[in-house]
């Protein structure tokens, strides 16, 4: 009989407790193999934990040996446990708070979880009806190629249709000059592999998009950090970092940049195209969130002309995440090269997912719907600045627009330690350390707007700041860190 | 007024012909700005050429800034040509016979072409109704979650199915060992950027999968090919390649190689994780071919039960390689870090497609179907054999099923000229050069069976062919070309 006691006040994983319960009474052989486990409802119940809870655990220890799943019968403890692998295994479950650590934390949908970190937005806000009608639609056509691949440049028509989008901002791209991709990621993936190699050093925004930053981590790339202004990148930050290294290449985010949502001016577009000029380097701008902002807004391409500038965008953030339909516009002899990369990593372009989003941009109510999510955007975010006001936050910039609000918490050194705890609570953080190009601290946390108006985010922050920045709790935080401006 | 003349004898691309000619005349002025060119159809019909190649030649005007798209009125002279890339831009049109080469023909689907060479299965042969019906099914069912982002490892129920279909394999798999991915390609590349890092070398079939040499080329890694025999690797070749080199890996296919159709023997498949284990490397084992086999095949990985041995799976060829999901299985610990990988270069699973598969293995007739397509296929590869035969061309080892049928020119030294001059006669063929590591020359040529029942195919290589084994044809061939085993 299993008897295991689940306690929410320990500062161990509701997972982690099941997992180590059940491992322990196995190996003291309490649980004799054969024995069938509780079903998931009737553990969750007695143990007042969510049956998602229980189901990760569960399969935490199917994988790690110690049960067996017989299907449509249960979980039963193994005759024969795997190799010798627990050990390693075990310690894995504690992961730093780094960029894997968060995509984890945000892509677990527990229900009782508050998603204060998600990148995305809840899809309640996204038009799940207008996709799903044009899903149908697409599937009463004859023409869907449902089953082929695709080209490796990607659909034709939504090239055309992305040449006028982009037109619109100004920006001339011919098709053949538009590569499709797996969502930005693969865009911005792409362009690392073919300029840069292990050792190289690359620009990118501090604080800038985490994922980014594990991406070129992974290719062994040096990060130099651009200090973000509310007017984008600090250019004579910049100039000096120049003075020292050659990078090919600056991955930034003109637009409601990721984290703090400020907008580029004019003036700094323009000096930072100079400099690029000057000492010859390129520039991958993430329009990702363009279509979240309101009003008129400069795109480095627009004045460059994808001279030096690749122009990436994507319709994760507005259609759906889930189809990871993303583009890269640059010059026609580099898109020709890049698809040949995308070719060599990725094969083809999933033409159905790009047929759905031809057609929710030429026939959908896109624009419409749109315009609907800057007001709702808006409201959403004053009600976010005013919660972090109450609970003693402070925000530096206010939000040019977009789903991000960053703000930092005075006298904390570091927000690591308090996005983990955070987690313990079902309240999911996303610490400042995560968006800077080496982790280093910051006392930062990006809330998202449509997911941070929850009373329990609210009372947890109310509880847990003053705790988290008394002289006890800051001995917890790494050494050195110090109240920076990421 | 339009003045151009395309002749398919020439050796020279259509697409080309017409560029060059609009070209010229723009250049000469004969064409001035905003005058208007002739409609697709009629100038298709005019020069006796299929539309596509209309397109694709406007197209790329369009690109080089000679013409301007006015969208529902035509193409018209531009004003201003794009600056100054054309001369790159035209050179880049006169493609190697590489792996991107043979990509971008075969997914040129212009309805005049004989796509022998191609990868995948025509829809027709495919359950196209069958994907059509569960996504459908998919749609009326409430929970798609059709525009959140998936969860990083992949959707857990398709993950569960697969544990069920590698145990009847004889592999033991627990969910949290399965990593689902874009296909095999990303899965074979996330392998890749796990271990392999510039210098680096690896082994791999020769001949064998022709993309992921471009992949790994593009990773800066070093290629050793190991020979393959009609019952696998040489394993003799191997050890001695062991005795100067310490590869970290070793890419391959047991079941249904590619592109010789042959199965690795059990008594290969133990020697080869002998001297794994001997020489401490790990074997990625791309089964992508795997359901196409009938009766018994062996997997490394059912003898070492996923300890050194990756094994790598996707629907691709057998439902749909639109949607794009494949997945990997190894050890935990491993699976855990090749999510990571995942997150930080594609960020998350496409879930909508993965619960597509998912419906399709549990509620579609999916193992009817491949049963069908068995039949099918022996069929098609008969025939092929025996067209094969009356051109002239020699088979060495009878495919053991699947798709592939690998056939020698007997006295050519290279195929590549004769698949360049295919294509100019709208025949695609797959030359063997692009399935050796480095480009070596191979009189071999690879056939879709599928696609090889072609009138204009056999006409094609009983005429081509006698002239290309002429002393004065072989001069085009790349010096040092002798026949050799790929």
């Amino acid at each position: 009989m299993l008897q295991i006691h689940v306690d929410p006040s320990r500062p161990v994983a509701l997972v982690e407790q099941i997992v180590s319960g059940v491992r322990s009474q196995i190996d003291d052989r309490i649980l004799r193999p054969g024995m069938k486990l509780p079903p998931i409802r009737r553990l969750a119940e007695t143990q007042q934990v969510s049956r998602f809870t229980v189901v990760e655990a569960y399969d935490r220890l199917v994988a790690l040996g110690y049960l067996d799943s017989r299907r449509g019968s249960g979980f039963y403890v193994s005759a024969r446990r795997a190799g010798g692998e627990e050990p390693e295994m075990i310690e894995r479950v504690e992961r730093a708070v780094d960029g894997a650590w968060l995509m984890r934390e945000i892509t677990n949908h527990a229900p009782e979880r508050v998603l204060a970190a998600a990148g995305d937005l809840p899809p309640q806000w996204l038009d799940e009806d207008e996709v799903l009608r044009n899903l149908r639609q697409l599937l009463r056509r004859g023409d869907t190629r449902s089953t082929s691949y695709g080209t490796p440049q990607g659909y034709a028509p939504l090239r055309d249709q992305l040449r006028i989008r982009l037109a619109e901002l100004g920006i001339r791209a011919q098709p053949g000059q538009i590569v499709l991709t797996y969502g930005a990621t693969q865009a911005l993936d792409l362009v690392g592999r073919y300029f840069l190699k292990a050792g190289d050093c690359v620009l990118v925004d501090d604080p800038g998009y985490w994922n980014l930053f594990s991406n070129l981590r992974l290719q062994g790339v040096r990060l130099l950090g651009v200090p973000r202004n509310a007017d984008g990148p600090d250019t004579a930050a910049l100039e000096q970092l120049l003075e020292h290294h050659q990078p090919r290449l600056y991955f930034t985010q003109s637009v409601l940049h990721n984290p703090t949502s400020s907008c580029i001016s004019p003036a700094v577009a323009f000096r930072l195209l100079q400099l690029a000029e000057k000492h010859d380097f390129l520039i991958a701008d993430d329009d990702i969130y363009g279509d979240m902002v309101q009003g008129p807004a400069t795109r480095l391409a627009t004045l460059d002309q994808l001279q030096r500038v690749i122009h990436i965008g994507s319709y994760s953030k507005t259609i759906s995440g889930n189809l990871r339909v993303g583009y890269l516009a640059c010059r026609y002899d580099l898109a020709q090269a890049l698809t040949d990369v995308k070719i060599m990593t990725a094969l083809s372009s999933p033409e159905f997912a790009e047929r759905m989003v031809h057609l929710m941009l030429t026939e959908g109510h896109y624009r419409k719907y749109v315009e609907r999510l800057h007001g709702r955007l808006a409201r959403a975010t004053d009600r976010t600045l005013q919660l972090l006001e109450r609970v003693g936050m402070v925000v530096d910039q206010t939000p040019a627009g977009g789903q991000f609000v960053w703000a930092r918490v005075p006298g904390l050194g570091d927000s690591s330690a308090l996005a983990h705890h955070g987690v313990e609570h079902g309240i999911v953080l996303a610490p400042g350390a995560v968006f800077r190009p080496n982790c280093q601290p910051s006392a930062h946390l990006r809330f998202n707007v449509a997911y941070a108006e929850h009373p329990r985010l609210e009372r947890f922050l109310g509880e847990t700041l003053p705790r988290m920045v008394e002289p006890r709790a800051c001995v917890a935080n790494p050494p050195g860190s110090q109240s920076v401006t990421g």
